[in-house]
């Protein structure tokens, strides 16, 4: 069933114990698409300036994305985020941020895309969420993601928001911060009482957690992955499983939302596996089953 | 099946931002002991000072301990031990360390103890653990545990001590150091090679790593809990809950350590619900079994 995400491109410039890659590809679209094509079409919505140096046909070149929704914005320029990794990589410092682009008004939902029925917000000002949001006329499951900036500066906005839909995927931090609850399960249960019906906390190399507002909850590890080269993209590459199993399972039951986390998790095992999309672009759904079944294997007992 | 134990008893105050508890029970052998119970008999072996004012007898009232192993020993004191916890929890600061009578010659096995087939060498210097392994005549499975200082201090002994166990359970940190690695799967693997044939990672709140010699993998996150009132106990609760259950099952196959594994875990939830034995001491095993259940589907997918 149709998938629409919004969110950013970027220019990213990453350096992690493992070694440096300037000028790479990143942005929560871009993961969350090429994560979540393995599973449904997806729609695409984001801009960039003339200076972006990457054709988009040709990074998502065979792969079922439809870039509709992508705007160059004449006069304007690139995203570009420069990050280092710590020595555990969950961790790390934004070194430089030029927002550019993404400081100015958002990019429009193409009318061909206002039907779509399942819907991934990514990463922006939540008044730029809500405008996007009102372009799809009759979303069945949206969820969305924020960060500690806009839940400091735009709490209002954001809690307008959480009203309107149905998933609220963060991470741990963002959860304690915009909960003011250190305990992750009653962190998430404030979340559920502001108006999604699922929450899910992401918790980085240690898993992640998801409770719907019956009380229901699963909680589980991250994918074991022995050489973790840059872990850039693993939380929009989750979304993007975990959106985009959602979408070919036209399902949001329980069941099939603790399905789409293990997805979500495999999915993003294969991006930190290196820089940008060099870990993620090359693989097959068969991959992605593969470790999914792994991953019951080695959690089940 | 018979399951000994050997570690410390302790004086503790313990201070969290729950509370603070003073001159409470603690110690690696007491908690241990408090678990394996509910699942097997124990026999204890631990020393303390004369001004101990605790009566281990009235303390494992009821529970099938058997305090044959308990040396108060004339002249000496007891160990004890103040320490904070921080915010999340997870990490403490030691802020008093007396080992006194830890810091003597260890206990003895005691004769009818000898014949032991499932045993516990709760932290202590690895020359000790050895020693005291060595009056058992023919253990089945052996686990013990580590600390940095031994790390540190005594990593010569340590791998002699790691060459006659069959599992070491130790914290993430401890692995790293012990390892020099920072990945916890490859530290497990360079942990099998030192000699067990099984690893167990603990990662506090994250949960736990289970490593075997054939490549054997599982990873099962903490027991949600949403009150933590004091974590202190939960690893040496989480290793009584783990030998108590292979000790009744009387095996040892990677199928029967994943269970031991699940029950160490909700073992240990239930020592961090409340200061010193509170959580710990007035449960019963349908208890336990409840929480194991629960925590298999809310890991299931």
């Amino acid at each position: 069933m149709s998938l629409l995400v919004t969110g950013s491109i970027g220019i990213d410039t990453v350096k992690t114990p493992n070694g440096v890659s300037e000028n790479c590809l990143g942005g929560s679209a871009i993961y969350f698409s090429m994560a979540a094509s393995y599973f449904s079409p997806v729609r695409f919505v984001g801009v960039v300036g003339p200076d972006c140096p990457f054709v988009l046909e040709q990074v998502f070149a065979g792969k079922d994305v439809d870039l509709a929704g992508l705007e160059i914005r004449e006069g304007s320029k690139t995203f570009r985020w420069t990050g280092t990794y710590h020595e555990d990589m969950d961790n790390r410092t934004t070194d430089h941020l030029e927002l550019n682009v993404l400081a100015e008004a958002s990019p429009k939902v193409p009318k061909s895309f206002s039907d779509s029925k399942f819907v991934f917000l990514a990463n922006t000002a939540p008044n730029l969420q809500l405008e996007l949001l009102e372009q799809v006329s009759e979303p069945m499951f949206v969820a969305a993601d924020t960060m500690n900036c806009y839940i400091q500066r735009s709490l209002t906005d954001l809690k307008k928001l959480l009203k309107k839909i149905d998933c609220l995927i963060i991470n741990e931090d963002e959860a304690r911060e915009l909960t003011e609850e250190q305990n992750l399960i009653k962190a998430a249960q404030v979340i559920l009482d502001m108006g999604p019906k699922a929450a899910v906390i992401k918790k980085g190399g240690s898993g992640s957690l998801l409770c719907g507002v019956n009380g229901e909850k699963f909680i589980l590890p991250a994918y074991p992955v022995e050489d973790v080269i840059d872990p850039t993209g693993a939380g929009d590459s989750f979304a993007g499983g975990f959106m985009g199993y959602l979408a070919q399972k036209q399902k949001e039951d329980f069941q099939s939302l603790k399905e789409a986390i293990a997805y979500g998790t495999v999915t993003a095992s294969f991006t930190i596996a290196g820089f940008s999309l060099k870990g993620l672009e090359s693989i097959s759904k068969p991959d992605i089953d593969k470790r999914f079944e792994t991953l019951r294997k080695i959690t089940s007992f």
